[in-house]
């Protein structure tokens, strides 16, 4: 651990802060911070052959038609490195691409300022991250949908602070346009930052966001130039155009990123139908040739700069063109794009995601659906995994709750202590005690075990309907909006020290005062 | 096929009934009837090493601590077979347990009056059931839990038979409490027999209600005794009491139907930390014991007769006692048995669970979490896989037509299709043909396969948030109503023979007079 890390641990833990942080936990009993390991065997719905023939198809894109990189810099480095540049056409062979793609890889950290919090990504570690970018907002209070405001992006910040499920935070939780597009990165930032100590995403839009935000995560981590890029200390997701496009901007934060060592997640969106072939191996092939163009350009920059693959193929409903999720062909997708991100030994991402409007059952199939895509598929990065709502057009606070639910169970769920076949756990003697007719509630082999038995839900309600009822009748999505209000009400950011609050809040100031970025891009 | 069923097909189809069905069909554009073929490899989670401890867990349970059976002609059976009986404990060795075990067929099917609704159980096959013996009903109309009545459970059974995802009929969809128990299995079969044509279940609740039932059966389907014999009809399942007791009624429903060749079913109910330990291991050893002796019993009246190793293993609440459905403990527990199951060459059942008391965000999580586990245990039957509330205290309406749309797109996610991976499916010529920044809207490719590329669901709504606020802000449970209200509307019974109608008809009535089957026992 760096020299930065140790000395950011040392600040934090004591005083207002601390207490605070304690107080806020007992708002619910909710499952320790741990980086989850998925244990469960990968479906792989692929034969030897399929993998082969998606792997061809996806080198045939790269070599015979060509990938668009509009932006100049990417164009020289890969005229430079040997591809064929047909005005902003970029053809690759498949030596090439297999030889960069080699460089990356199969597992690295990030560490952001609480480095209690390093992440790992890769092997069989699955995170689970919030929400990013809706443009709108929706909660039970509400009840209706309104364009986000910094105060509702505040109050998602503190959810993904608050849950220990939540192991990164994506990019906004949704987006404030209450704030000028020029200076909403320094204000938001400034947020994260502060509001939560988990690792950090910077969007690809211009050279001043990516290069605001490097140095905000550098200043917040109390780290030197060097220390920063000794080891990621955050990351970026860029999106292909699909079709076979990538935009300026995007290329742009995904060099700038790269030159300094920090974590590159390129997620193409093959809406199979739309912007893909309406047959899942051709979406897949088709996302699989965006990405791994990006990883070639990254590697060829920096050798070895961690790099993971992403994956958002899903179809559209062919009655409306509307985006579906969550849906058989989606679950396959991921599940065979896993099997090609191990095909080329690359970290994968992959998200939770629905069509629903509203938080109700819909929501929680389509959402379940995903997340269990993204167990089978032996993701590492579930981005969007609390919080979503309308195909990512909407964050609401009631199903960020609802989905950490779903997500401490899917963590018990990958515990191997449920597993044990131990002879205490096989319990013959327990039963023997017991014998026909009794029941195990009193006996030792129980008293010894219940309370860390069996996962215990924060939000479900296991109590028969008449307890229920005289507790209010009170539905999922309504019971969660009270746990939010809670959780904002009590919530108190994590520990920082002063001196970095304050060059925090210096540099946010200084940068507003020269303009914050360019909007015209 | 038997003559029987050839005969009854020929009954089928034309007039009336024919339009009727054809009529129903149109309420909602629903998939197919197929027998779908779980493609994927199970989830295993346990070494070679915990499959070897979980048995040798189970056979000492058998062999030294023992079951009892509250049965005198089992005791009798069980004495000749060698077993050791002390009262009513039976012990049991392991050979001869794994002789009779072996005896059991890997795969069988049950052939219903329809005999287009055959069903195959075992292997690959992956089988979903309506919801069974709930004594309370709850819809939106309602807004509150009530008893069951007659009308409640024909409404039921017309969703059973309405949709063809929903592959058999398990016991009462709720239990009709306006009917006087000594009756209530006549009235109940004679709606199920005419609203219904799917594969058939009789409680093992006394001599009489089994000897009806199966009679009921036969008569439907136009058998005679031998063709009833010849070929499994129906099937029933029991529960052990656990721990470790076989009770009296169950016992002999079991080998009544075990003597003329029906399918036979058993499924232990232990609750971990309840009727059994609060160690998962230890709960799926003391079920697979409880099950496999009842195994061994049917065997060695009938060798061959096909039966299904049942799991309802799951845990407590440990703060309340209250039972919890769908958790991590479940999932596990039920992957562990599947796996047990193939070791033993046995098909399994499993089942849809939820612990929610309304079908919100909470009830569709638990049912998602326990129908993957059925997908990833290689469950065959499956269940209270729609409509189930409450832990099994509640039916409902709404969550029925909810999880079968969450079984539809399981059944879909089971089509190879999705997964080609031939050059038309690949798709690289489309890709040229779009090339970078084009749609794949209006392309060959897309229009020769739109129709049937994705799955279309017909209660998930799709649309944007402003579409879906303008067609009245639905929330999920509120369209599931109102396809229930218009399913049971629109409902025309299955095509029956009149002839077959009358026998059944005055069957009930004679058996009435008779005094139905005695209430005391």
């Amino acid at each position: 651990m760096a020299d930065g890390a140790t000395a950011t641990r040392r600040k934090r833990g004591g005083g207002r802060a601390g207490n605070a942080a304690r107080r806020g936990t007992a708002v619910i009993e909710q499952s320790p911070w741990r980086i989850p390991v998925n244990i469960d065997r990968p479906i792989e719905p692929l034969t030897p052959e399929g993998v082969e023939a998606i792997h061809n198809a996806a080198m045939e894109i790269l070599e015979e038609i060509g990938i668009e990189f509009l932006h100049d810099d990417a164009l020289a480095i890969l005229r430079e490195a040997g591809c064929t540049i047909d005005g902003q056409n970029v053809r690759m062979g498949r030596d090439f691409v297999m030889e960069m793609v080699a460089k990356a890889p199969a597992e690295f950290t990030i560490t952001p300022r609480n480095p209690d919090h390093t992440i790992t990504i890769g092997g069989k570690a699955i995170l689970f991250g919030n929400v990013s970018s809706p443009p709108n907002y929706w909660d039970m209070e509400l009840g209706r949908k309104l364009p986000g405001t910094r105060e509702m992006c505040q109050n998602l910040l503190k959810l993904t602070q608050y849950f220990n499920c939540i192991h990164f935070a994506g990019g906004y939780p949704v987006e404030p346009v209450d704030i000028h597009a020029s200076v909403r990165h320094l204000d938001v930032l400034y947020d994260k930052l502060t509001l939560t100590d988990k690792a950090m995403h910077a969007y690809s839009l211009g050279k001043e966001r990516v290069e605001d935000v490097m140095e905000m995560v550098r200043i917040a981590g109390g780290l030197s130039h060097e220390e920063f890029e000794a080891t990621p200390r955050m990351y970026t997701n860029i999106n292909s155009t699909s079709p076979l496009k990538h935009d300026e901007p995007m290329l742009d934060g995904w060099m700038r990123m790269a030159r300094r060592g920090q974590g590159l997640v390129v997620t193409p969106f093959t809406l199979a139908g739309a912007m893909a072939p309406v047959t899942m191996a051709g979406a897949v092939a088709q996302s699989l040739a965006e990405a791994l163009c990006a990883i070639a350009l990254a590697q060829y920059i920096r050798p070895g700069v961690p790099c993971v693959i992403g994956t958002f193929t899903s179809n559209v409903d062919m009655k409306s063109g509307a985006p579906a999720f969550g849906t058989p062909e989606y679950m396959r997708a991921t599940q065979m794009t896993g099997q090609m991100a191990r095909f080329y030994g690359l970290p994968l991402r992959s998200s939770g995601v629905c069509a629903a409007n509203v938080p109700d059952g819909q929501a929680m199939w389509e959402t379940s659906n995903s997340l269990w895509a993204a167990v089978q598929s032996g993701t590492n990065m579930i981005y969007h995994a609390a919080g979503w709502l309308e195909g990512g057009l909407i964050a609401s606070p009631e199903k960020f709750v609802m989905d950490c639910e779903v997500i401490q169970q899917i963590q018990r769920y990958m515990e191997p202590e449920i597993l044990d076949t131990s002879p205490e756990a096989l319990a013959v003697d327990a039963i023997r005690e017991v014998g026909a007719g009794g029941h195990f509630f009193g006996i030792q082999h129980t008293q010894d075990r219940y309370t860390a038995a069996f996962y215990q839900p924060f939000l479900s309600d296991w109590r028969n309907f008449e307890a229920w009822e005289a507790a209010g009748a009170v539905w999922t999505p309504e019971r969660a909006h009270r746990i939010y209000k809670d959780i904002v009400g009590a919530f108190e950011p994590p520990a920082m020290d002063d001196g970095i609050r304050d060059e925090l809040a210096d540099f946010v100031a200084r940068r507003k005062a020269e303009g914050g970025a360019p909007t015209d891009f």
